[in-house]
């Protein structure tokens, strides 16, 4: 039994986290905290889990979660992180981190596009992107996993394949993405009140998103050379749920030698359990994945170009479902454990 | 050419009413203020009224206001309205108030469900509650309209033919009333964010509403006797709208001689622009009304029960369309200019 | 291992059958059929079950189905079940109906609101109603369970004690209730579509609607004397959730005895697993039971009137997850199993 | 006062018509019709509409409609349109129409894509394509105007400066358009089922929809040679509005000479009532355009590519606005009556 502590139990991350780990029959939520104004049970604040699970919810307080804890999550937001996870390695736990401070390997980068400086280079460089279709291997050890973004996960797993096989020509990527409102977090905002999302639809941050740099750090890194996107996030008045519509130009290599993408994709991902390649003219839509850990893909191949579409759940395969398939992986469950 | 102010323009009720005069050949927007950061025009606040309108909205100066606007709204939280109203009566200015300051006679049961104190009882005294249907002739010559709650003015018209004709057993009124989301105002608050809103339904002050005495008061001025509703409001997951499913037993007066209740209210609201009774088994959505002025109303005689429906768009009939309506009839311009 | 069959699997009951049943481990779907053009996988008819299961979906062949199956879940249309039960019976299976062929103990009632004979009498006879908290005891050894409707789960719960205890005055009950769009089942009507429902609400068959008997005979049998309730549905735009707000006059012995409204509900329901009763002005939402099997409960008591609130996931409690929890009361398994 | 006809009057299109209409001054509906039944008054079709019009809908009488009505409107499907206009124009009247048949000017590419044959050569030769920012001229004196489809409004008005002054690359445009579901029409088919569309979001005719030759139509036109663009559609779970977020390639001549392209916009559009050029990273929301006849479009000008951003309400300035636009020049009317 792994005893697992959460920190940032509160934001919607947090309270997938609990959800998926109550159906865990190998661990044992341990510690609940968050930033709170006074200790609160956590079935009082999400009515849902009451007769579920009865724990407090309070600060953290990092000494008696390591002593509690084996393993802990970090909900937080960027740059609290960063100020945790040294004292939690220290102390010997294993970190899945699901905030932004542990995934940019150039702090240059890191510190435009969130505007703080990154404080901690030790565990940076030793920290592993956790998409297990890509670093599983490395996760397996990990002391500390940067868990990635949401827009990040759906990009990079639509374009791996061709990335991998420099497929695409890498100035020619354009990602025309759209996310549901949890995706942005529990945040009081007015541009996130109901009224104003709802009967809505809006593109935001057009080429400017801090999560351009994480898929272009991954993507250059499959491909072996620079590869950087177009990147237009939309808000969509839905909870749950990211689709990701992208458009590439191919490769000389790839319009030379005709070949079978869906096949391609599908010989690329045949061992994976979370990703499912759609058929000719199948393409995802958000009801298929969400209150799932898969990523769906389907695959149009147009002549020249090549049409991608990529479909999530936001707060699962996005965050805290990918997170746990980490936790799967570093613990030695079964990677799909609570996550079917 | 009748100049126009409006105290408080960036909230629902203040955009709706931007709206409705813009389309109203008899006045003219003169002033448009808010509590505010820094002076902004008001298309660059509502991008949807560029090339409409252009106007700077800053904090409100009274002295201006004055100066400028002959009738001004004010479409200001609950407490703010009465710190200005004597000042801008004093200035022999006509004002139309949507807050509750002005609404309740009684200013111990304003004082109770507010948890302020009445300062201005002078003015209180003064003040006609501007639902046109019952107080047409004194709204036309007030100096202080006090512009009806939303459900008030849905409950209030549903209920009015009963209660005037005393058919109604005083004790026995139950309001379920369903309403969207803007009836809360532009409120930065948890419970107000989309994710939370979005897929639920709850209702909210059991019996506890601040608009049950609105209610009251009006109801038992109508029956010339004291009537207490029971009033359960709920927090619809939609923009705009109100219905209200009203139950009543029927007085013994009412038992003894059948009645066609449905002639019975097209009689008392026959000269009535505004209000549209539906036939037998026909009851109002809210689609029929969203959008426009009315108030509909459906009505069902079961033996010794009666089952209301009645439907209103919140911010017009329920706020910024019944304040134009009394601005008209101040004004003496057709009572429907602006409102088709 | 227990072989299931359920027989109209593509409705939204019977997709969430499925659903709960892939996550069960002690059955096994070995069958699943329903009225349908051409056989159909059911993960093409379900792009979200890809990878999870697969089943090829046909039209119901009797035979093979009791050759394959121990227990069968019928997810019918009304009517359609009491063809087939008897078939089913006959062959020495348990059926679980969701439909009302069975509810309905007055077969004049039954052909009043559902306009067709019952013409099954004999096992509509031994048919037990498939509320557990009501009727546990017989759903054990029952062949047949009617699996109850989805308003009255909601308004038996909320009113049984009540009702078993004679607190009530029999005429006096109101019932308004709410209910997501799913309720209606996966039905092409106009009045279905997205653009009318979305931003709209509404009553319909008022006081008409064909739970009104069910919810009586079953309040009735509990009370020991004749209830007949006033019960207004509405169409809330979401997908999922039944609310039901709810109206009594206290009867003379409950208005004479002072008692703690709250305790009387936790003890009656105190061995429940899938009730939960809210504490003093706390009442139940939507989101707090959605995706889940609870029936939540918060009670306001008001001198002569109680108001209820009860909230259900109209597809689990009100249906699909119902129907398991039968499964597992006649089959011996934990009564939450797959249920948590 | 003109007299107006509406054939095809129970549909989005036909209903956003009528609600315009009763707010123009200058004309009466005299005659309103559709496949129907049975003859209905509209206003019981459409409660919304009591109080304000009273008018019989039937199905059309090709002879009375050309007795009564000066000027008629097609909001009819595809293919239907082509059987009424020669009658219509053959007895003098002049034709709106909004469906797809007089708009692509190659016949065998409306075969392809409508897969019917278009049997009307003659008056589709004299049909001039409604987009008034572009044809003002010759729609004054047009006696059949084909009112543009919802998507190509937006993608032309967003991209007719580029293509004017052939600043684009003409293989390189990429439209990712997102539409409310009012775009497809009252269709009665499952996918547009409420529980369907809620919370879900997808593409659809991905680079295939029957718009993308009348774009390619237009942008050819305007650029003087062949323009091809990429064209995926999504469905937002939204009632009305289409937002586009186009990607283009700038072509030689453009990457040359740096110039501003918001000034260049706005210069084009200079006398345009309805249309909206943003400043620098200021793009259009649905919410600025949705109840209005306004195209918004924001530019961001990336180096090699330019991201363009535009939004309209797909039932007004993509449908009946338009189309009331487009009557208001051929009748000689302010263009924006009605409008407003």
């Amino acid at each position: 039994m792994i005893n697992i502590g959460i920190i940032g139990a509160t934001g919607y991350a947090g309270e997938e986290l609990i959800e998926l780990l109550l159906g865990h029959a190998g661990v044992r939520i341990a510690d609940i905290s968050a930033k709170i104004e006074k200790p609160q049970d956590i079935s009082d604040i999400f009515p849902k889990f009451r007769n579920r699970i009865s724990l407090v919810c309070k600060e953290p307080d990092l000494k008696e979660i390591c002593r509690k804890c084996d393993l802990i999550f970090l909900a937080l937001p960027h740059t609290v992180s960063m100020e945790i996870v040294p004292k939690l390695l220290r102390a010997g736990k294993r970190v899945i981190d699901l905030s932004a401070d542990y995934r940019l390997k150039d702090t240059k980068i890191y510190e435009k596009f969130y505007q703080v400086k990154q404080k901690d280079k030790v565990n940076l460089a030793l920290s592993v992107y956790g998409l297990p279709e890509i670093y599983r291997a490395r996760i397996k050890n990990a002391k500390l996993v940067a868990n990635p973004g949401c827009y990040p996960t759906a990009a990079i797993l639509a374009l791996a394949p061709l990335a991998s096989l420099n497929l695409v020509n890498p100035d020619s990527i354009i990602i025309d993405a759209k996310s549901g409102v949890t995706g942005a977090g529990r945040k009081l905002a007015e541009g996130f009140l109901f009224t104003e999302i709802n009967e809505d639809f809006k593109s935001y941050r057009v080429n400017t998103h801090q999560h351009s740099p994480e898929i272009n750090q991954e993507l250059s890194k499959l491909a072996g050379k620079r590869i950087k996107v177009t990147f237009v996030p939309h808000l969509l008045p839905v909870s749950r749920g990211i689709l990701a519509t992208i458009y590439v130009n191919k490769a000389q290599n790839a319009k030379r030698k005709a070949q079978n993408l869906i096949s391609l994709y599908q010989k690329f991902y045949k061992k994976e359990p979370f990703i499912r390649i759609r058929g000719e003219n199948d393409f995802p839509k958000l009801k298929d994945v969400v209150g799932t850990n898969f990523c769906d893909i389907g695959i149009k191949d147009s002549q020249d170009n090549i049409i991608i579409v990529a479909a999530i759940d936001n707060l699962l395969k996005g965050a805290a479902g990918q997170a746990v398939q980490n936790m799967n992986i570093m613990c030695g469950f079964p990677e799909d454990t609570a996550l079917k």
